[in-house]
């Protein structure tokens, strides 16, 4: 056992002390948002839902947060990244096929051909997905994305894809975190996809991603099993997909739902619908600067419907070009943002 | 600030000490279990898992424990209690359905043809599960199921089918909780029956239950959204269905898995085949006097080709009648059975 002296174990409160300004400073939540209406409305929910006695209190076990992720806490311009992923999965599983020298959409995507593989629209997504995504097991499929992750760069900023994430919205699962609650991913993005990352960039864990699945299939291969995904969707976790999926899996009705799209508009009509206190928001792309400006009219994360009802029923719209000092952690914070 | 002298301090660590040994057996976990091989090879595996610096040491994290409910937490003699609770559903709801009275099987379970609905078979449970279990939303179905527990007892026991759990398996969940483990439930019963009281009875949340589901289907009802269950089965969660369904929901693989019937058997092989050391186990229902004696001739609940492996592969069987001092905690402690 060690002992301190009566005089070294003063100083070290005064070091304490004069460090305790440094330390709140360290501490503060949300650090990347101003001032605004959006972080306003956040930490007034948050203090209400967790204050002890309040009437609008909420027990910890109830706190559950959901974020769709495609656009909500990264990005997803000029296309869904899981999309880039099946495309560059191609090239590198060509080698393997070649009879995709010849079969559409797979000839599309190694001739570079944009306009083939827009003509091969929703049937050739399908085909491309299925030949990426699935006959493999889960670990194998695992590994496929951590090697691309490992490698891959956004087109346009040249990061690795983990880094394309919201700085703002690390900051509000954190904040939210330390006040009890558990945050859930509820995406349209496949869901093994996701978990091969989640953990290590949001702190998500596993089972607390929910998103589109397969069909799987488990074989038992002479005592060393493994788990089949067969190109057959199993459930697909978009739009009315979300508060069916939180249904199923959470078994809880969220307290707080965080979206980008009209994808993400059932999952806050159901949020919104339960009683006591209710957080719904929405990340409005409006930084064509820092990001892309984009809304009723794109074909990624179209946001119309839903931004009808978030100005009708009062719902959260985080304006980013307004609101966050910064857009990703690899940015300096705009200084001239800053209220 | 209270302060206190020197000696009261002084007076309250005596205490403490002198208390210590009843605090010790206060605190002695699985204490239901007689000293027996399964008691000993479950506090020696939570022992090496758990044991920082040891080369089988396992982060909280990945402490995921999976257990069947059945038989395996909470009896299913006469048979599982979900099918009992349809059947009283049936009666609770023949005034609402006059045609029930000619239509097969519901005219077998008004009158209590146990021949006619036998002959019904499985077409004839699917029937009754639709008819009790989905077309209504999931709060009214939850309400259901709580309404029915509050007031139906088992038909040997006449106790609450709540109080028909295994007291030395609430211990070892208690005992895996206080040691960082996750602990879920696993099984074929649907998913929905189960959240209705599992929390409560087992400390398990909603979210760590999953079992059979409907599909269902969410409705918006001019701003008053809910969740339609439909006949339509989504999972199958039994046999092959459980270790599928772990890996779609948890996204992790678990380090201990119980069970108590070949129903069991994939999702006890899923866990054994991970690295690292592992737990299986299964209740083996050896004890006719204080539950039922059955496995490999039952028709709920058998236990048969996972009985031979659990054999060959060494997973750990345990006898109820010599390794449990009690099955139910309304039971007296059956002293003779103690080593």
């Amino acid at each position: 056992m060690i002992k301190h002296s009566i005089p070294t174990l003063r100083l070290r409160w005064l070091t304490l002390l004069l460090l305790w300004p440094l330390l709140l400073q360290a501490a503060e939540p949300l650090s990347s948002w101003n001032e605004g209406p959006s972080k306003k409305a956040i930490t007034e929910f948050v203090q209400t839902v967790t204050t002890q006695g309040s009437k609008d209190f909420v027990a910890p076990a109830e706190r559950i947060a959901v974020f769709d992720n495609d656009g909500t806490l990264w990005s997803e311009q000029p296309m869904y990244f899981q999309i880039l992923f099946a495309l560059d999965e191609v090239k590198r599983l060509a080698p393997q096929h070649p009879e995709w020298k010849e079969q559409q959409p797979f000839k599309a995507v190694l001739e570079g051909d944009q306009k083939a593989l827009t003509e091969s629209g929703m049937d050739g997504l399908i085909k491309i997905v299925g030949a990426t995504h699935t006959g493999i097991s889960t670990e194998a499929f695992t590994a496929n994305v951590k090697a691309w992750l490992a490698k891959a760069v956004h087109p346009k900023t040249h990061k690795p894809y983990t880094e394309m994430v919201y700085q703002p919205m690390l900051e509000l699962l954190d904040y939210l975190r330390a006040n009890g609650f558990k945050t859930y991913i509820v995406s349209g993005g496949e869901v093994a996809f996701m978990r091969a990352w989640t953990e290590e960039v949001y702190g998500i864990p596993p089972e607390q991603v929910i998103g589109t699945t397969f069909v799987t299939q488990y074989q038992y291969n002479d005592g060393k099993p493994q788990i089949l995904r067969t190109p057959k969707l199993a459930h697909n976790d978009d739009g009315p997909g979300k508060p069916e999926s939180i249904d199923t899996i959470i078994g809880r009705r969220p307290i707080l739902a965080f979206g980008n799209s009209d994808g993400d508009q059932q999952m806050l009509q159901w949020t919104a619908a339960g009683t006591g206190k209710r957080f719904m928001g929405l990340v409005h792309h409006t930084d064509g600067n820092r990001e892309v400006a984009y809304d009723r009219e794109s074909k990624v994360g179209k946001l119309d419907k839903a931004l009808d009802q978030a100005k009708s029923d009062n719902w959260t719209l985080v304006d980013m070009a307004k609101e966050w000092q910064r857009v990703y952690s690899f940015e300096p914070v705009t200084k001239e943002q800053q209220q």
